[in-house]
Formats: structure tokens, sequence, C-alpha cells
């Protein structure tokens, strides 16, 4: 391992050297970077140094990898959110001088960040959150990063992560996504379209497996197929290759329980968006669907009692219908998430560029996808534009869609197979395009029974009536 | 206004004589209860002793309105939830002694009502919350209320709150609802559960108004009818008579804009649900609609934009068809409440008896409804039920009335009318009878991205694959 040298020899240093960490910091290494890591556990940092021929050095005595990284030293810690990230700040801080930053790349939630933001502050130190996606491939070859944080902070790390993220069109997928917490706010969301999507995808496969009949080995084609046009984004194409697994002379996907699990991204961007009054049902639509999968016996009992779930075999819904109405549907998704991203920006004072954002997602990330790059434009067209929905390039390609969508949500509701996440994008769709809701309805029983008011259409001001 | 008498002249002295407060306080006066009401404003503290011939104690010196109760005090406060209720607790601390209590009547949220039992614990001073509902006429003429504290405190103030109280078939609309924030947690669910009602009310005047094109008064007499027969309920008979109320010679409602408001329990519901992993798919419906009504300004672009918002005329959805569907709809949301309640009092221990809570819901309160007895019979018959939908009773009810909703759903999505609470109520009924969910593909998809493992339908334990 490397000895104190009295000379700072590293441009940059990760603590926890997991998976991630290790991946990133290879990363790093490849493209010439003077980096090291530190690791509780001796044997993973000696690993790392050996790995690489000793170019980068691996540490576990904390004085000593801290004392070997360059003023103002740039730390990034890659260790589970919670408690042990609050610990591992806690032990920096006797080594640490002012001026000095610490970047949180796991996926803490937004508030903790802000929290720590103060904290490390009270000190003199920096802190940074930084959402990191593309798994452990991504993280070797190609993330796409999202930080938060002052220019100064991200002009110290810049030309490392340009040199390991993701490239689109040779553009690296980094940038500032706005000030303080706002890297981790934007990455809680990319995680938020992520559930929707991949909850999309898989009742898109309900209804062509369970309900048509259609095999795993033929569906893995069609997504394949899929991932060559319109649709080309990294979920389809990962779904063709789990659709083709094998466990012996089995579809691997068969055997796997139904029951979703998740670590909690997915449900902070529902709770977040309820609390900035900003709508994305597709996502609470996912984040219960993977709730619901939970209640297995439930649902067992409950299958006994109701009988057959499947009430017919949608034969009307062709493989083009699906492919349209996913498509649609993704875009939903997008619009719904980068609609919350404004709104966040706007509360938070992130100052969020949602062209950037489109961009940094376009490759690297569990959501890229062809798609990205139509929406950049938008996006960039007009920096202003409220929604996706607005842009006149989109309300053509929705125009295009919507009735495949259409048709899949009346024929799959019809047959009995729950479709949640198209059924919340298609009444998203539909609520946002119609000028007159029957809110007013809600208003009028809000004001009856609870004095709570109402606005009028043709008058200004607050209104109540004594009803009969 | 009262004067110190040395003597403890009161049972049970109410802060803060807004509309709510005094209402409640002038029906306790009524049945014979002694007590007081304190309020900063003298004026107000006299007027409500003037006007009962002082048989209530009028204060606005908070020393003496403090002396004036007997002790243990039981002390309510009804100031608005927040930063105003912090203050008030702060004023009363150095008049209360050891075992006296606090109880907050407002609309605050469970997590404050737990802080500030453990911050008024630690002077020796209890605190309660409890939901009350009914509105202004509901507290003047019988409210129904959910207190959560120690048996020894409700046993303090039952007989004044059982007098108060709506009754059912004689039994008063109140009851312990369980330990701590537990009657607070009760109520935010009621109001949960009142939000994806109005909302589905308002779903099908929409589709019976605006698309079928049937008049307001048409509609009035029509929930009229609704109301004698198995939706009887306070939300369809206040929709009756919201539908017949004019200006002028136009109706009312026509004028009303249709952006919702709304106070945050319904919010606050959905959030809490997603953190036990409860879901409650009506409700975040809900709450998403009240959201994207507030975006007028766009949904009047996007029409414009989209075209007509109207897509067929649904002529083939009979009114009884509605009745049905809303019916089945307003049953689901019960039951996601009460699985959410039940949830939450496994996580939070509240020890919230279910057959209770729907007892107490039966009069007084914003959600009661005929169908609250059935829901009672079923809890009361099986006090582990999970879910209402696994009742042998409900299972044949549902049966019977699911069609129709399916039919509503189908109809409605085709001709482009957004029915998100419909739609997210059958999805949830769908989805939780379905034994066979392909959450499987979303296990794999996370597995291969994110190496997060999977559980097999074959096997024991955590799997991992290397995927091709």
């Amino acid at each position: 391992m490397s000895e104190n040298t009295n000379e700072p020899q590293y441009d940059f240093g990760i603590m926890g050297l997991g998976t991630m960490g290790r991946a990133l910091l290879l990363n790093m290494a490849d493209h010439g970077n003077a980096v090291c890591g530190w690791n509780r556990d001796p044997s993973k940092a000696q690993a790392v140094q050996e790995e690489t021929g000793g170019k980068v050095g691996g540490f576990s005595d904390l004085g000593l990898f801290v004392a070997a990284i360059r003023k103002p030293r740039a730390i990034m810690i890659l260790v589970p959110a919670g408690g042990p990230t609050d610990g591992v700040l806690q032990g920096l801080h006797p080594y640490l001088d002012p001026g000095d930053f610490v970047i949180d790349g796991g996926n803490a939630h937004f508030k903790d960040t802000e929290r720590r933001i103060t904290e490390m502050g009270e000190f003199g130190f920096g802190f940074m959150g930084m959402g990191v996606s593309g798994g452990e491939k991504g993280a070797r070859y190609g993330p796409s990063m999202m930080p938060g944080g002052t220019p100064e902070q991200y002009e110290r790390i810049r030309p490392i992560l340009e040199s390991v993220a993701a490239k689109y069109d040779g553009e690296p997928c980094v940038a500032l996504m706005g000030a303080r917490s706002g890297g981790h706010y934007v990455k809680m969301v990319h995680n938020g379209i992520e559930y929707a999507v991949m909850q999309l995808i898989a009742e898109t496969y309900d209804i062509l497996h369970r309900a048509q009949g259609r095999g795993n080995d033929d569906l893995a084609q069609m997504f394949g197929r899929w991932n060559q046009g319109e649709l080309q984004s990294f979920l389809v194409e990962i779904t063709s290759i789990v659709l083709a697994e094998k466990d012996g002379d089995k579809s691997l996907v068969d055997l796997i329980s139904d029951k979703a699990k998740s670590k909690g991204t997915g449900k902070w961007t529902s709770q977040d968006a309820m609390d900035l009054g900003m709508p994305v049902p597709s996502i609470d639509a996912a984040v219960n669907a993977r709730e619901v999968s939970g209640y297995k016996g439930d649902r067992e009992a409950a299958e006994k009692l109701y009988g057959t779930p499947l009430l017919g075999n949608v034969s009307d819904i062709a493989e083009g219908d699906l492919e349209k109405a996913l498509l649609a549907s993704m875009i939903l998704c997008y619009a719904q998430g980068l609609a919350q991203i404004r709104a966040a920006s706007d509360e938070y004072k992130y100052g969020t560029d949602l062209p950037t954002v489109a961009k940094v997602w376009r490759a690297g990330c569990i959501i890229r996808s062809r798609e990205l790059a139509h929406i950049q434009a938008a996006y960039a067209n007009r920096t202003d534009l409220p929604n996706l929905l607005l842009d006149q390039d989109y309300s053509r390609r929705l125009h295009d869609l919507i009735p495949a969508l259409r048709k899949v949500v009346v024929s799959a509701t019809a047959a009995g197979i729950p479709i949640p996440a198209y059924a919340a994008s298609l009444n998203y769709f539909d609520s946002y395009r119609t000028g007159r809701l029957p809110a007013n309805l809600i208003q009028a029983q809000r004001d009856l029974f609870g004095a709570h008011t109402y606005e009028r259409l043709d008058k200004e001001g607050s209104f109540h009536t004594q009803w009969e």
C-alpha cells in the first residue's frame, strides 16, 4: 500500500471500494487520472493498488489517504446511504482543511444532502451530492453523472468526471445539475422515471405473454427489434436480454418471483412531487405496482375468491400498437419527471437547466434512450417550456401515438389485465389536454362542508355560499 | 366574562373560538356539560358566554381559564395546524399541572402529534391528537371524533365526547382510535378516502354532464335518488345539493373555477402509505387530479394544441352502470384506506381496532355512508382480515358490481374522458386479484443492471445471474 511521501500525489480520492467505488476508480485510472482509494479493509485497498500496477493508490489509513490528495481536496464517498454516510463524514472531519469538499456519489435523499451541506459548511468544508447512474458496468466504462454544487467545486472535478463519463456524440454525460442538492434531486427523478418505464415494459410483457400467449424467446426477439427503432433504450435492450436467458431448458424469467423490491428512490420521487403539487401519476402507479406485487399471499387468496384473472385474449392488440403505446407512455413519463425537476428547481432554487438534464441522460444512465435527443431539442428550442406536451413537435408525435395507447388501455382493461402505469399515463394526457375539468364540483363540495370558499370563472375573488 | 372563583367550575375547556371551537362548545353546553372557552380576543370569549346565558364560561385570560377547569385538566385546542398550535402549547405551559393534558382537535400531521406528545411529556403533561370530522354543522350538532391517547386520558373525556358525538343507531361516533397519534392518523386516512370519493363523484359528473349532456337539475335529482339506495352517503347527498344551487338563472356549479384546492391531508395519506409500502392508488389519483386541475393555463393551451378533448358521447354507459361503478370504487377506496390503517397500526404500534374505525365513521363524518355498516360487519366478523377484498360477502358483491366499473372505464377511456380515480380503482382490483403479476421481469431487470438479486419460485434464497 501507499506510504506517506509528504507530497500530495493524487487529484481525487474515493472512499468505499465496493462494486461501484472500485469500478469508478479503475475507470478514472484508465483515463490517466491520478486517483487513490480508501477502504477500512486493507485487503480491498491493497487489491485495487496491485490490480492497477500501483497506478491507483490504495489506503486503509484515513490520515494518509487524505494527506495524499492535493488541496482543495475532492473526496468522493460511495458507501450505503444513511447512517454509514454520516459515519464516514464524522471520521473525515479531523483530517480535512477548509476548502476541501466531499462528494456523495450514493443515492442519498436530497434532504439529507441539504443537511450535510449545512453541517459540513459549519466547519468550512464543502459537500456535493452527485447522482451516478449506469450500474457497475456504467461506473467501470462510462456512467452518466449528475453532480450538484457550486461552479467552483464542479470546475475542480470536471476534468476527471468528463474523462470517465459516458459519451454521446463525443459529449460527456456529466454536467452541473444545479446548486446544492440539485444533483441528487435530478438523479432521484431519473430513478422515478426508471420505475415507471420498467412498469410499462412489465405491463407490455404481461399483455403479450400471459394474455396473448407469446413465448419468451419470441418476445426477446421482439424487444430486440423494438430496440432498433424509435424505442431504442437501455431498458428495452435489457428486456430482450432478460427474456432470452435460460435456466436449463426453461426461461429464467418464468422462475423468478413476482414480488418486486425497491430501494426507495421511486417512492421519494412521488412523495416530493406531491409536496411540490406536481402530478407524476405514472411514477406513482409504478411505485404502487411494486407494493401490490409484494402482497403475493393476498393476491393468491384473491385469485381463488374472484376466479381466473384473465377475462379475454386481447387479440385486437397488435404488436405495433404496443410499440406505439409504450413509446407514447415513455414520453409521458419523461414529461412528468422533467416538469417535476423544473418545479423543484423553482422551489429549491437549484437553477437547473432542463436541456442539460436531457443531455446528460442521453447515454450512460438507466433511462437513456433515443427519445432523449428529441427531448433535449424540445427544451433547447424553448427553455421556458412548462411541459413537454406543449411542444409543437411532441404534439404532432403524440397525436400519432396516442390512439394506440388508448386502444391498449381499453382492450387490456376489458380483459382484466392490470395496466396501472398505462392507464395512469393516458389519464395524465387526457387530464392535461382538457381545458375544463370537473374540479368545480369538488370546490363546491369543499365550500359546502368546510366553508373553504371557491373561485369563479366570471368574477375575481373568493366566494362562499350558504348552500341550501 | 367569568371571574376567578378559586373553585374549578368546568369539566372541559376549549381554546380557540373560531368556527369549529365555538360550534363544539355550544354543542357541549347543549348536552349539559360544564365547559368553558378561551380566546385571545375578549369579545369572542364574551360572546360565547352571553349567547349561552352564562352556561359556557368565556375567558381571555389564560391563567383564569386554566384555573377554572378541574384537575386533571382536559383542554382542547382548535387553532390552525402548525406554528399556532406550538405557540398555544408554549403559552399554556406555565399554567398546567402534571397530569393535565391537551387535546389537539385540528388536522395536525401525525408526526407533529408524536413530537408534541414527547415535548409535553417532558413536563409531565399529556397530549392527545383527535380528529374531528363533520365541518361546522357536524361540530355544532354531532361530529364524528377520532381521539388517540391512553385509555385513562380517554376515560376522562369520554362522557363529554359521547354526549356531543353523532349517533348511529344510538351509538356515539367516537372511540379511542389507538395510542398516541393514532387518532390523527385515522382522521388523515379518513380525509384521503374523502379525496378519492370526491374525485370519483367528479368523474361521474363529468361523464354524465360534459359527455352525455345531462343538465345539472336532472343530475341533482339523480344524485338525490342514488342517495336513497346503496350509495346513501353524505358526499352523494351534498352533490345533489350542489348541483341544484342557482346563481340567478344559472347553475352555480357551472360558474365555479375548476382549479381544486387542498389542505394537504390527502397528500399526507398518499405519502405515508408509500412509507408503509401500502398501495392506495385511488387516493394518489385523487391527489394528482387536484394538482392537474391547478394547471389551468397549461390545460387550456394543451386543449388548443390537441383539439377537442371529447372523442365520443359514451352513450353506452347507462345511469345504472355509473351507480354500480361508483359504489364499487367507493368500496375499493375504503378497502385501501382501512388496509393502510391496519399497516400503520402495526408499524406505529397504535393498536387500532378496525371494526371500531368503521363504526365511528358511520355517522357525523364526511365519508359517512350506508356502506360503512357492511364494512364494520366484515371486520367484526374477521378481525384479522388483511383486506376488505378478501371478505366473502364483499367478493360476492364486487363480483356483481365490477362489470359496470369495467364498462365505465373502458367506455370513458375510449371517449378521452379523464377518469384517473376510476381507472386507478379498477387497476387496484385487477392487480390485487392476480396471483401472478409481471413483476418477475422487473426483478430480473434490477438484477441485470444493479445486481440487486432476485428470489425464485422454485427455491429459497437470493440469486444473482451474470446476464448475457
